[in-house]
C-alpha cells in the first residue's frame, strides 16, 4: 500500500494528508518524531537523502518527497489540477513561492514558536520572519482579492499548499484579521467536501 | 515577442537563459538592477506582485514568474522534460529541493559576498550557509555516483536548475573540489551542444 511517512504537527505532511483525502485515495500514515532525529535514521535517510518528511513510498517501492512534487504527481489528470498548460504553469508558479517566500517566514516562525523551548536562541528570528512573512502574505491578499481560488476557477494543488501553512499562521505569531480575502479563502477551503482538518495530535493519539 | 525580466549576475535568471539557449526560443531580455530597486518599482510590481527576477512576459501578455515554474513551462513536451509521470515528479522533487535547500545556502552565499560589502552584517551568516549548503551539495553528490544526470538518462531541467548556483559555489565560499560527482557533471553539462555560460556582465556590455 502507498505509505505516508509524516509528522502530525507539519503543515508540509498536512498537504499531502489534505490532498490524499480530497482524492479518497488509500494509504498508510507512518507518524516519526521529527522533533528527536526520526529524519536522520539511516533507513530514513535510504527513503530521503535530504531527510525530511513528507516523504512517500510509492506500492512499487518507488520514493518521491518535497511535499509539492508529491502534490503535483498525485494531483496529474485530477481536477485538482489545471488542464491547460499556463494554468499548470501558474499553479506551480504559487507551489515555487510557497516553498520559498512563504514557508520559510511563516512555517518556521510557527516552528520556532511549537517546537523550541522558550528563550531558545532562535526566537530572536521572529521578528524578521513575522516582517517576511507579512510581504508573502500581502502578496496572497492581494491575489484573492476578487478571486475565489489560487488559479482559475477552481479549487487546486496552489489553494492546498498555500493553505497549509497559511490557516494555523497565528500559531506562529501572525494576524491574519490583516488579510480578509485570505480569511475568506481559508473559509471557503474549509468549507469544502472531503476536507480534513490538521492534527491535534498523534495520528491513533484518539 | 517573448520578454525576459532578468539580472546578468543570477542564477535564477541563468536558468531561463540556459534553457532558451537549448530551446533556441527567441526572446527579448531586459536586464534590472536588482541591487538598486528596479524590482521594487510600481510597473515591476504590476508584472510580479512578489518583486523578483527572472519574470517573463508572453507575447500575449501574460506573466509569470518563479524561475522553476517558468522552467517546467517552457520545457514542456521538449526533451528537456521526462514524458513518463513519475520522472517529471522527480524533476519536480529536485527543483523544490533547489529552491527550499540548496538556492537559499549556496545562492545566497554567493550574493552576500558579491553583493554587499565588505562589514556587512550579513557576513556573520556565511558559516551557517557554507555548513547547510554543504549538505545539500552532499545530497546532490550522493545521487549523482553513477549518473551522468539527475532524472533518468538524459539532461533536464533539473540539471538546468541546480547547475545555475552550483557551478559557481566557489563565489559563496564553497570548496567543490570535495565533490567530484558534481564536479564531473558541471563539465558534463557545459560539455553540451546549445551550452551558454553565464553572464560576466550585462548583456550588451561588450
Amino acid at each position: 500500500m502507498l505509505t505516508l511517512y509524516d509528522n502530525w504537527d507539519s503543515g508540509n505532511g498536512y498537504k499531502v494528508r489534505l490532498l490524499f483525502a480530497h482524492l479518497a485515495l488509500p494509504h498508510r500514515v507512518v507518524d516519526l518524531d521529527t522533533d528527536h532525529g526520526a529524519t536522520r535514521t539511516p533507513e530514513f535517510l535510504g527513503l530521503n537523502p535530504n531527510g525530511k518528511i513528507p516523504t512517500v513510498v510509492l506500492e512499487d517501492g518507488r520514493t518521491l518527497w518535497e511535499s509539492n512534487a508529491i502534490l503535483s504527481y498525485f494531483a496529474e489528470e485530477t481536477p485538482l489540477l489545471p488542464s491547460t498548460r499556463f494554468a499548470r504553469a501558474k499553479v506551480l508558479q504559487w507551489l515555487f513561492f510557497e516553498q520559498y517566500s512563504h514557508e520559510p517566514q511563516v512555517a518556521v516562525a510557527r516552528y520556532i514558536r511549537r517546537h523550541l523551548p522558550a528563550g531558545h536562541p532562535r526566537y530572536a528570528e521572529l521578528p524578521a520572519r513575522i516582517e517576511a512573512g507579512n510581504k508573502a502574505l500581502g502578496v496572497i491578499e492581494q491575489h484573492l482579492a476578487g478571486r475565489d481560488f489560487m488559479v482559475g476557477q477552481a479549487f487546486s494543488i496552489a489553494d492546498i499548499a498555500l493553505y497549509a501553512y497559511t490557516h494555523v499562521a497565528a500559531d506562529g505569531g501572525f494576524d491574519l484579521s490583516l488579510f480578509p480575502a485570505i480569511q475568506a479563502w481559508c473559509g471557503r477551503i474549509a468549507g469544502l467536501p472531503g476536507h480534513v482538518p490538521m492534527l491535534k495530535g498523534p495520528p491513533g493519539a484518539g
